[in-house]
């Protein structure tokens, strides 16, 4: 089934027309009177539609049924990425939305190489932001994640802090391992902090543990900052019934 | 510790040397006399040694200890990737290699777009075989996985077909995850065997499933040929109790 990304006012709507560039897409498509196709509010909702006519380069639908997005996972993952440099984080989350996190959270951190001001964050935010949404599609997710970016370590702390499991991925932890971690208990939101290049200070570690996280290990194998939080995530996907 | 790739009979030297490229490297690092590296065979093989003297452009070591690789994953996990468009299977070996991969295979099946002739692959297996050993070295690992193209989609699957667990995971499979097939008894050698961008054909994995494969899903959203081998890689590295 083509799914095609709408607003929530247009999926709202008793009869939703698809406009503008879902027109065209449509149109490429060559989407006939009849057909069933899927709209997705990008926050979990949908609605299954038929093609009901076509008229001016715009399509209209009629809702057979409303409901909440069957792809989305039941565990909310916030991923939580150090600045880092070049690409990695546009590679990171598109791959992140892939394997369904639920947000993408950017930050500063004390051996950051790469330090964008507000201004050129903003910029970069919206493209992220793009790039988030073209991986929904692709992956058919029902739900866009939201890409932030925070302005300090202590506010990434805070945030990450507020969910039911918060791991720190640390080189230097080798005893607790992520299994043993989310083995304790059920957890329905979990968040995973991973740092830059050149990892997180022993001070920064420190500070976690005082803000509430948990310091794990990802195994014997030093893994590439872009690498980690995308290794976690699949395990944690993994652990909670995913696949 | 610093930690040197040698050839076999390097390590097996009763005094070894540095030499040639390891040398220029060792002098940048300013290595000293009464200093500590680990030299490693690229197989599992390793040994702790001291810097004993430095003359010619060469540094001798004396050698305190041989042991297995401490770093190496005991579960031996083959990645089996058909042929990817662009530099995808590049991504994939070197990331695969971080996360502890025992060998990265790869081959042709229907829907590949891109298949190299037999003089390109011996030319890229070069190429692909010098990023597994260069991810090896970073990530600190002690045995540097084997890159294969194998030439056709039959031979993929008998070789895949030897390992305890041999899966591959298709997008319209539904029910069987990859959790209950690595529910289901111990293991010590998995085969995790995935298609290419447009996917594997319903032929194809009929022929997987005759030849001894268990197909398996990934979850509800679709992944990226590039993704799902690591997403893969990562939840078997975890169930087998890595991280």
């Amino acid at each position: 089934m083509v799914r095609f990304f709408v607003s929530r006012e247009t999926l709202a709507a008793e009869a939703p027309e698809l406009t503008g560039e879902n027109a065209r897409h449509a149109e490429v498509l060559r989407l006939k009177i009849g057909e069933t196709v899927l709209l997705c509010d990008g926050q979990g909702e949908e609605a299954v539609c038929t093609v009901s006519g076509a008229a001016g380069g715009a399509f209209r639908l009629a809702v057979q049924c409303r409901r909440e997005s069957a792809s989305e996972a039941a565990v909310k993952v916030s991923v939580y990425m150090a600045f880092p440099k070049g690409d990695k984080l546009e590679h990171v989350i598109q791959k992140a939305t892939e394997l369904g996190a639920y947000e993408i959270v950017t930050f500063p951190s004390a051996r950051c190489v790469s330090r964008p001001d507000e201004k050129s964050i903003r910029r970069k935010l919206e493209r992220w932001q793009k790039i988030a949404a073209s991986a929904a599609e692709q992956s058919g997710r029902g739900r866009v994640p939201a890409v932030l970016a925070l302005p300090g370590y202590a506010q990434a702390l805070s945030r990450a802090a507020q969910a039911e499991k918060a791991l720190l991925f640390y080189e230097n932890e080798q005893a607790h391992t992520l299994k043993m971690a989310l083995s304790a208990g059920n957890f329905s939101s979990v968040s995973l902090m991973t740092g830059p290049e050149g990892g997180l200070t022993g001070e920064e570690v420190t500070q976690a543990s005082a803000a509430g996280l948990e310091i794990c290990t990802l195994g014997k194998r030093i893994l590439r900052c872009e690498t980690a939080p995308l290794c976690a995530l699949s395990a944690v996907m993994y652990q909670a019934g995913e696949f």
